[in-house]
């Protein structure tokens, strides 16, 4: 059978500070009135039932999203102890899903992404799923549309044949975030993707995969695996997790694979990741703002401002990302947005954990 | 006897969000822990006690300025139905005056200015009495310690000699706020004042004054001055009040009028009229700004964040003042802090009174 495991570890440090430890990014409604979990949920919703979607996240989220999405089952929260990076994550799930069906087709999905064609992305999983089974490590390529120096690229090798209108290629290589003029070339080019770190495959051919690249790891998960469904689960994945090496899927699995394909597709993707995307994403205004909350502006141009707790009032700012939120209020031009997790970490180092 | 009038019927919008028609200017902790109309009565409260204190003030600020000051009379404030400029309220509280004493001396002064001297501000106003009491109309003029072109200035005349070493001048002329050139020529000069809108003179010499430029002013205080002390005095002063022209002290009487004489003082005077004077005003930290309330910052400089309330976090800003409150947030570069009133406005119009 087919399955979704849904990626929801992450916290989101960029967005500070709506989001929080404790209301991580994916619980946030960044755009429009659904959650970014929401989202992720509904637009998988028509081809994967509730018993077929699993989500991966950290214990202190899990309640909120259950909450978020109560068609969920329960049991198919995967719940890590402690995130360990991608790999691991992607790893607990798999021995999950082997467990319930070791002949399992696994969709590993993203919660912190917005995809404006849902339909079209739902196709897509359609079609990889067919060129998993074949035994492909299927990865989702997004068609640059910019030549971002945020993503790592894939570069595109053989023609792997196309199915309904959508090619397949052999992954060539897989490139590490590149500088402006090499992000143009490869844009230019057409034979890179960006890479979207959505993946389809058979779960024996991951965990095979990490028995092979990661044998530490692997005996680590076989450990946790022996004690699925049983009591000692919880206490065996708490004593295991901690001494799990970090690690992401791509460095850690991807790069050293075999047979791993890549679909470049074009389906309304953006990486949510800092309040910069959502000056991309939102509807801007005549004088390019996007104002989510009650605003009044004067000579006011190319500004977020994120808020609906109070009136907020702008005069002569331009570029500015103003965030609002009931306990803290962020004001960064938005060509320094990098600097947001800098300033989590100096919350963090001040002790100030109440803004955390 | 020697009275203080303490002018407290000002809204203050350049301040807003913190001033609003309900909280106006005088009333807000503007600068340290008391507000600007506790700091007004604070610093003249060692030469006058409270029953020769009295306050001009308007009906919806009345209660709250009491409470602020509990030692001062009720029946020393006195309540313009609305205001009509600096004139008709320097009258109202002329006749008051004269009512109580007609050998009353009145001293004019302000809630919207900080002085620092204020030890210095006392024996100004002694002195100042001195001259007032010998019949002149007089005037302190603050000495220009930068070339400004906010404030009206007053042109020395005649030397009418010097009492404690402060000399006394006769005004040659009144000098409407001058462009930078002209400023600068004045302030070379030293033979200029800026106009601080602060006043010593005898009530009765003051009312001659209205009855021979005001005319029809002096008789509608005339008709209220009749119902003084009696029951219909809130009538008729709600009555006539509305038909008063608006009109300011300094064009309508003290351009016009005889004997007008200027004291030249250095003690400290801020007028506190909007954000930017705050910046001028309030010690800033190495890196220029100015920060009351919890803060964190990268990048900051030259800023102003006032507020309270949460925190505020800055990145990569520079010369701008971000005005905190619970329902209303400003952000705002200093030099254009002149557009708060045209925002203010812009709320009027749209009848966002719940902002106001």
């Amino acid at each position: 059978m087919y399955y979704a495991v849904i990626m929801a570890g992450g916290s989101g440090t960029r967005l500070w500070p709506l989001s929080r430890q404790r209301r991580p990014k994916q619980a946030l409604k960044l755009i429009g009135q659904r959650t970014m979990f929401q989202y992720a949920v509904d637009r998988i919703a028509p081809i994967f039932p509730p018993e077929r979607i699993l989500v991966v996240t950290r214990g202190e989220h899990a309640a909120l999203l259950m909450e978020q999405v109560p068609e969920l089952l329960p049991e198919n929260f995967i719940v890590e102890p402690e995130g360990r990076g991608t790999a691991p994550a992607i790893g607990l799930a798999a021995i999950h899903l082997h467990g319930k069906d070791a002949a399992a087709l696994m969709a590993v999905l993203t919660a912190d992404h917005y995809i404006t064609d849902a339909e079209g992305f739902r196709q897509v999983l359609v079609i990889a799923a067919q060129v998993a089974e074949a035994g492909h490590l299927v990865t989702l390529g997004i068609k640059p549309t910019s030549p971002s120096t945020g993503f790592g690229y894939i570069h595109h090798g053989v023609d792997l044949g196309t199915i309904d209108g959508l090619p397949t290629f052999q992954v060539e290589r897989f490139v590490e975030k590149p500088d402006f003029e090499t992000a143009t070339q490869m844009m230019e080019s057409g034979d890179y993707s960006w890479n979207s770190g959505m993946f389809i495959w058979r779960v024996d051919r991951i965990l095979a995969e990490f028995e092979r690249q990661l044998p530490e790891f692997y005996n680590q998960l076989t450990e946790v695996a022996a004690t699925l469904r049983q009591p000692a689960y919880e206490a065996t994945l708490k004593r295991v997790w901690p001494k799990v090496t970090k690690q992401t899927i791509d460095y850690g699995v991807m790069e050293g694979a075999a047979d791993v394909a890549v679909i470049p597709v074009s389906i309304g993707w953006t990486d949510v990741g800092s309040w910069g995307s959502l000056l991309t994403l939102l509807p801007a205004d005549r004088d390019g703002n996007i104002l989510i909350g009650p605003h009044i502006g004067i000579n006011t141009r190319d500004t977020l401002v994120f808020g609906d707790k109070r009136l907020i009032a702008t005069i002569g700012v331009q570029g500015l990302v103003i965030i609002d939120t009931e306990d803290a209020l962020l004001v960064c031009p938005k060509e320094q947005e990098q600097e947001v997790r800098a300033m989590v970490d100096q919350l963090k180092q001040a002790g100030l954990s109440q803004w955390l």
